[in-house]
C-alpha cells in the first residue's frame, strides 16, 4: 500500500516497525530520520533503512506518504510542529504509550490526517541493534481516532498494522491513558521502585543484589527498559499513573495490615484470588 | 552418602529434592510421607518416590537416616514436636524460605541434628507432577547452622547439597530472613498486589485484563505462586517482610512525587540508576 514511509526515531521501535514494513510491503521505500548519526548509521548498516538522515529537512525532500513517530513521546512537543512546518501532505501516525492529551496536541498541530497509534509489543531493550522481527505479529494495536480524524487516513493506518499481522482495536484516547496507565505503567513504575528499595536495602547490612534469584529477575527485568521512554511516559501520563499507583498503594496497605494482623484466612483468599485471575491470563 | 531419605510434603519443592537425590545418589531409598494421599500417589506413580504414606507412624518404620520437611513452613510448628516424639536417631533438614525464629523453635524440639536449610531455587508452580529434575543444579543454597547445631550433621547436610549441585553458603538464620525478605518474599508480595490492584481498577471502567502485555505478564508471574506456601511465609517472616515493604513503599513514593512534580532531571537520575544496577544481575 503505502510505498514510502519516514520512521522518525530509528531505535528498537522504529527499528522493529521498518522491519516489519519491510515484510509486508517489499516495495516500500524507507527513509529513517533520527537526531542520533549513530542510530541512522547502524540503521543503514543492517539494512534496516534504505535511506536516512539527521536533517528534518530531507524529510520534506524524500516526500513520504506515511510519517511515523517512533521517538519517547516527550520529543513529541517539538516535532509536531517541526512536522507541520514541513508541510508534506501525508498520514502521520505514532508508536508512542501516551495517547490523550497528547493525540489532541498533535492534532492541532497536524490536523486530522494525524492517527494515534499504540502496538502493545516491546521489550525490556532498546537500540536498533535489537530490533526484532515479527515483533508486532497476533500482538495488539491500539489506535485512538478523534472525530477530528480523518477518515480516510484512519484506514489506511488500520490496514497497515492488519497487513503487518496486528490485531488493531480502536478506543478513546483517555480510555487508552487509563488501561494502560495501569496495566503497563504502574507495572515499570513498581519495577523501577522495587529495584530502588533494593538499592536502599542493601545499604544497611549486605549487598542484596547477590542473593536475587529468578523470581526477582523476572520480576524486575521491565526495570532495565529505556530510562528517557519511560521518564516520557511518566509524565505524559501522570495523572493516571499517579491515580493506579495510589490503588496499587492501598492494594499493598491491605496486604500489609493482613499479614501484621496475622489473618491467616483473609490472607489466603487474597492471595487466592491474585493467584487465579493471573491465571486466566496466562 | 545418605541410604535412607524421608520427605516430608511431597509437592513440587519436594518432589524435585527426591529428583536431584534420584540422580546423586541412585541407590537411596526415598520415603514420602504427605497429609494428601493424592501428592502421595501421583509421586509414586511418576517414580519420584520408592515409599509413601499418610502416616507419621510408618516414616519410624522405615528409620531414615534423613528428614527433609518440604512443607509449607506454617505446618512446621505441629511437625517438629510430631517428629520429636517418633524418636528416631537421623538428621533433620528444611527446604523453607523462612529461618530466624523458626529454627530456633525446630532446635527446641530436634535439638542440634536439625539443620536449616534453603534453596533459592523454584518457580511460581506447585505440585508434585510439576517437579522439575536439575532445579537446584547450580543454584545458592543457605544453610543457617547456629551454635547448637551439630558438626556432624551440617556437614553431612553440607555434602548433600554440593553433590546435588548446589553451591553451599552458610548464614545467619536471622540475616538470611532478612536478605529474603528482602529480595524474595518482598518481590511476591508486591506482585500480589499489583494483581489485586489491577482487579480492582478493573471494576470501575473496562476489564484491564484484557490488555495486559508481556511485561506485565513477566512481571506477576510469581502471583502464581502457591498461596498457602506464601502465605505461611508472610506471617512466619512478617517483621522483615514488613520493614521491606515499608522501604518499597517509601522507594515508590519519592517516585511518584518526581513524576507529580514533573522533575525530569531527578526522575531520569531514578529509572536509571535503577536500570544500570538491574542490569548488572542479568
Amino acid at each position: 500500500m503505502f510505498k514510502s514511509v519516514c520512521i522518525v526515531g530509528t531505535g528498537f521501535m522504529g527499528g522493529s516497525f521498518a522491519l516489519a514494513l519491510r515484510e509486508t510491503y517489499p516495495h516500500c521505500t524507507i527513509f529513517g530520520y533520527d537526531i542520533n548519526p549513530e542510530a541512522i548509521k547502524k540503521a543503514l548498516e543492517l539494512g534496516i533503512l534504505d535511506k536516512g538522515s539527521t536533517s528534518l529537512e530531507s524529510v520534506k525532500s524524500f516526500e513520504p506518504e506515511l510519517i511515523v513517530l517512533a521517538t519517547p513521546v516527550g520529543s513529541f512537543y517539538s516535532l509536531a510542529p517541526s512536522i507541520a512546518s514541513l508541510d508534506i501532505d501525508c498520514i502521520i501516525t505514532d508508536l508512542g504509550s501516551v495517547k490523550g492529551h497528547l493525540v489532541y496536541f498533535m492534532e492541532k498541530h497536524l490536523g486530522g490526517k494525524f492517527v494515534g497509534g499504540h502496538p502493545i509489543a516491546g521489550t525490556e531493550k532498546s537500540g536498533v541493534e535489537n530490533s526484532i522481527k515479527g515483533l508486532f505479529k497476533n500482538k495488539k494495536c491500539i489506535l485512538t481516532p478523534t472525530e477530528r480524524t480523518s477518515t480516510e487516513a484512519l484506514s489506511k493506518v488500520k490496514k497497515l498494522w492488519e497487513d503487518i499481522g496486528s490485531i488493531v482495536e480502536e478506543m478513546d484516547p483517555c480510555l487508552h491513558d487509563y488501561v494502560f496507565g495501569a496495566v503497563s505503567h504502574l507495572p515499570h513504575a513498581v519495577a523501577f521502585a522495587l529495584v530502588d528499595a533494593i538499592i536502599n536495602l542493601s545499604k544497611d547490612r549486605i549487598d542484596l543484589f547477590e542473593y536475587t534469584g529468578a523470581g526477582f529477575k523476572d520480576f524486575t527485568r521491565i526495570a532495565m527498559s529505556d530510562p528517557v521512554m519511560w521518564r516520557d511516559i511518566f509524565i505524559e501520563n501522570s495523572s493516571e499513573v499517579l491515580k493506579a499507583i495510589e490503588v496499587f498503594e492501598n492494594s499493598l496497605k491491605r496486604l500489609k495490615e493482613l499479614i501484621a494482623g496475622g489473618k491467616r484466612e483473609e490472607l489466603m483468599d487474597y492471595l487466592k484470588e491474585a493467584k487465579e485471575k493471573r491465571e486466566k491470563i496466562s
